[in-house]
């Protein structure tokens, strides 16, 4: 796509990189986001050996990644799909829809659609966020367990100037609790948000930045991080697992057995058991903060198709899933996911093609009420996850069930 | 990029999914990709009222993804960009190298390069593959504890029938080991095998069905499922952080004090204490299986840009950083992946822009000797995920500093 | 013990029993628990072979233990030892004292004496309880997730109603909140209450079942048991260690480096190197719940020896030790017991050996004001605690040293 | 019991004490145990005020306790009783016993008791150890991860080596693996030993230390710590919940459903249900490594009462417990103890009371072959936590059952 100009400014740009004149990240500073690009794909090929001509072949321009990225060379392409459409009944999405993921595992939306088709024969999934809000947790350092008791009972004083501290540097947020926890010399103050439509990380970084220039300003307390790691962002924790974070969603789904019979060619008893084994025990030997079979799939292919943060799949995989035979004989299935952090504006929902796939979903940008769309998003997630519990498990079931002819046959 | 010709296929196959007498993920079968991707785009337009142009604009043929994905109607595009080049002393991977980054976080790479100079400053990182395997645990159903310890003393007498069972079914796999674990009348066999340069899910799930076989054979137990979550896959589980899946690997490096202070503004017991309070004791706190500050963020990116599956990203997430200040008062840096699943074969890696990045990296395909690739590839994303962490705590040590300074001053 | 009359009325009891004709629990209906508890001995004796005479010589009535246990047969005698008068700054007690420790594990007082003698050279350890609440967490069943949503929405609603039911069942627990937990169809909802002196575990079962009585009530949600094991009382969980369970105590002390080196034959550098390998890195890759050393042999002792709940050790161990150098080269040395289960009237309290023990502490009974005197006993324990860690850590340091200079001197 | 020539040597123990001529636990070096023990409760008494009469009535010689405690002041008597018998069908212990338990909460015999007599109409419950092997895990520093890899490979080359150091030092004790774990230069070895019929702590300190002098002789490594927390002990730490510590044990049984009706009021059915509800999903919510419902209450009862050690309660409560209803609608029932540490020999056990409750079961001293003995108290031990396990769970059942027929009745 480069013109014969361009490439001349290129190849001015990799001369001057390769002499130590310029550095890698400054060339935006002189052409336009393609050709910086452009260059930086020709210095990569001259170092590297490699050709990037794929990389290069995006399909926008590269200014659009502006905010998204720094030494830009091009895309990363990632098969997108759809599965769908799936009836939800929802708390903020009340529809059918198509569901997008993108992934590079064959076989994954083959196995989410098959799902959400009984899903559809069930009448469709139940979903609702149960708990929400985003957390950030800084680290302030003090002299003894005397000093930390004390900047406790000041902040459980101070609550409202805390929130005033924090809410000034934000429209949308609004603080919703501080929760200190003691170790030693060191105050952690987990501080939860609603942060509306937005994944919030930013928002209440910022705004908990605010609430600790107040602490500091008013007791002894110093801060030592912004992130104490009990937010916890992006590491496996069961903080999160526990008390949620981010959107805490259930989705379920009572399967008449007759489907589960007829659609998946197993039991509602098969299905329960497996769950039990597998999910419940063999995750409870693993000493696991997951119980589930693989929910991280269908979190990490709509995270990637819809432009969020990927990093926070290790919390999306925070989710417990439930299998048992009601008293009428059919399946009840369910999924809880209990830390989904999920947003429909901000970061990477801007970037041309994952907006696009909020629009297959009819979530983008904010929503009405404010969070309702982010809302929308995690029970779509949650009903994809739920859909692919439900066809995995059933593949074992009908696996099972098929072995157990067999070995009856002989 | 549709033609007339094209179009007019498209508007049959449309109307016929439509009308319920084609389902979405057959049209393959009467078109070639690329065309069936722009019917179910047009098809999920009038569904959803979303426009996908951006989405269809991928630069590369459709078939090249078909054995990544069902129901493609195009590719998402994540900016990619790259740090470096960063010098790396691994046990496989000895030179310098650009490391490729996907993500949508702004300031992400800007963040790990300012980690890569300072590394290259101090004269590298060393990298090292501490451990190595990758695991499959069926679950088994017994009658009783009585007959799991016969099926555990069976597996222990018949190690090499076993072995010869999985093994016949792969060319490159070795099976390392099988432990088992017993949980009232389920007995768990945990497989674990040298997968060379494969990531290895698919290569360990065949040869593990294949020994599952044989113990049904020859003993009374009974497979309940293939995976019985205490591989474990895609879940946060301490069986994988304690143990490792994958690629166990470390990245190190000792940067003089004197870089500490003139490259990161900060000192090395700045770092020492943060990475104390923050990484292990906030870890601690929060029931973490993650004692790190953001390591999931350029596993992630690295995983994007190469081609490994995302959902991974959760166990990439099992890593502990450590800091300390040496007796001559350098600091000694290290992250530690606990399990690290990669590969340079299979899945996404042959994909058109992710065999690109892989060959930035110099790791494409099957290395020599076999398995060495994706031991490079793991030494990378542990030194990238070195620089990420060096580069965060420096910034919150510099602005801790900063701030004792101003404090002073009053 | 026993006279020539009793002695008649053992062997007829004994006689009855062997015969079918009377329960062996059911023998204090007929004599005195003494005399019952000798019949037990003899019949134990007679089918085991066993001599039970000195678990037969304890030292006073069994009539004492009748609400602490069924068929007794006797005591079992564990060694009681103190160690101390040690220094202890707390909230609610701020004096010397001995601390009584029960154990069969030799060198252990010892070592928490030679933590005390240091502990009060450096003028006494520091102590506060930073967090208190007993909790109790029922599961209901609900249809679906839409019912549990509801339910946890009816809970917030009528939060003045629950207490009400709750706190009429008893004289001195107050219930300070109720949190919801939704997974799939089951709700729990954890309750937690200040239980003043009582440990508290029955006070806070009656309560919740009168306010799951009105939930019932109220709403379609069904109570399947009144313990959901997210109180958690007696397993080890992570809900425990971060959020706390019963008393959340600190203790620590700043030890002048000169009493670390003339006292411990160690330095601050090596104490907190030691504790930073062993207590945070190795517990981390271990998958802990607990960052110390030996925290549970101290507690253990402790709880023994005054009365409190043996299994309850579990939670005790939840504990993080820290230690670090100060800016004047001094050692802070800390442990904070997450969820520490303690109480001062009810339960093994009011047995006679136990509550001497209490007596030494002083803090036998309901304090003043009401949960002083546990908050005291929480406050000891951590002291012990510290004491104990310290010695340990020291130790090692002062091996660790000796290991050095013998390498030196090679 | 103290005479008066006896009070008079105490009289003047207590003015040398006071006076600081005398040190407290120098006192055996003057005077019998029995008197330097009056002497310390008399110092005590003066000290604090309380009355240490009961303390002071002990029913066996005090030199007996002098391996076990230091400062002794008397004994704490903690209420024995016995369930049972009850009917075993171990891997060891094949036969009736009763069960001795000592603890001060009330109603835990009973219940208990009650599970036996449901588990001897079943026909005995099925007990096997399923893996064995005590553990300790020094840590070590090395200059970097080049180094520490170098260290895996020299232990990996070195077993034989490390065996003969390690097995030199013990007469019973035998080294089965060694397991390298690798955090940045800190280098983990989980020593795993049999140790017979000893809990073995001793013993593998011992061993393991002369091992580490061979690794320290050999390498460049240093060790920091004979115990790294890997271990690990008296800790709540998820490599006991997996791998196992001391005796991994099972018990089971299968009981018939009219059992389950006639017996518990209650069905297999309602029992399995809230098994799943909160042993299973309750604890995975909880983030726990317990999914049980009380075994730390039998494990500690019976820890008491054989003199084992009570801190280590702790991973004795590492305990998964199942429940299912089979194929003939009958109740498998089962609890799993991954981390039960116990002996028959050495420590608490030798102590009078406590050797009389390890003959009450049969298991006194060493077994035969070495090792039964440790063996079958465990399996007795787990037997004791089915029986609590079954009794707890039914009459959750029968409460809910019965709660169900008021509200069919209303």
């Amino acid at each position: 796509m480069t013109t014969d100009a361009d490439q001349s400014a290129i190849d001015d740009l990799v001369s001057q990189v390769e002499a130590g004149e310029r550095r890698l990240h400054e060339l935006e500073d002189h052409v336009d986001s393609d050709t910086a690009a452009a260059a930086r794909r020709q210095l990569v090929e001259r170092f590297s050996g490699a050709n990037c001509e794929t990389i290069g072949s995006y399909g926008f321009p590269a200014e659009s990644a502006e905010p998204n990225i720094e030494n830009m060379i091009g895309t990363v392409q990632v098969p997108l799909g759809v599965v769908g459409p799936v009836n939800i009944n929802g708390g903020a999405l009340d529809d059918e829809r198509y569901l997008p993921l993108a992934t590079t595992e064959g076989a994954l939306l083959a196995s989410v659609n098959r799902g959400c088709s009984v899903i559809n024969r069930a009448g469709g999934a139940t979903a609702r966020v149960t708990k929400s809000g985003m957390t950030r947790a800084p680290v302030f350092r003090v002299t003894d367990v005397a000093e930390a008791l004390a900047l406790v009972e000041w902040v459980r004083e101070h609550g409202e100037d805390i929130q005033a501290a924090a809410e000034e540097t934000t429209n949308h947020g609004e603080l919703q609790d501080v929760t200190p926890y003691v170790v030693g010399n060191n105050v952690y103050l987990r501080f939860r948000y609603d942060t509306k439509d937005a994944m919030g990380m930013n928002m209440v970084t910022i705004a908990t930045k605010a609430a600790c220039d107040l602490v500091e300003a008013q007791t002894s307390a110093s801060l030592v991080a912004l992130s104490g790691n009990l937010c916890t962002d992006k590491k496996p924790a069961a903080i999160n697992a526990v008390e949620g974070r981010g959107r805490s969603v259930t989705a379920d789904v009572i399967i008449p057995h007759e489907v589960v019979e007829s659609s998946l060619h197993t039991t509602p008893d098969a299905i329960a058991e497996i769950n039990t084994r597998k999910n419940l025990i063999g995750s409870a030997k693993a000493g696991a903060l997951g119980f589930n079979a693989h929910v991280a799939n269908p979190v990490a292919a709509m995270f990637l198709a819809t432009g969020q943060d990927e990093a926070q799949v290790v919390e999306g995989a925070n989710a417990i899933t439930t299998a048992e035979v009601t008293a009428d004989g059919d399946l009840y299935f369910s999924v809880s996911l209990a830390s989904l952090e999920v947003g429909t504006v901000g970061g990477g929902t801007k970037l041309p093609t994952q907006s696009e796939a909020l629009d297959i979903l009819g979530v983008r940008g904010g929503g009405d009420p404010a969070g309702a769309n982010a809302d929308a998003l995690a029970e779509a997630i949650a009903v994809g996850s739920l859909a692919g519990e439900l066809s995995l498990l059933a593949a074992l079931g009908s696996r099972h069930l098929s072995s157990a002819h067999e070995s009856l046959g002989r």
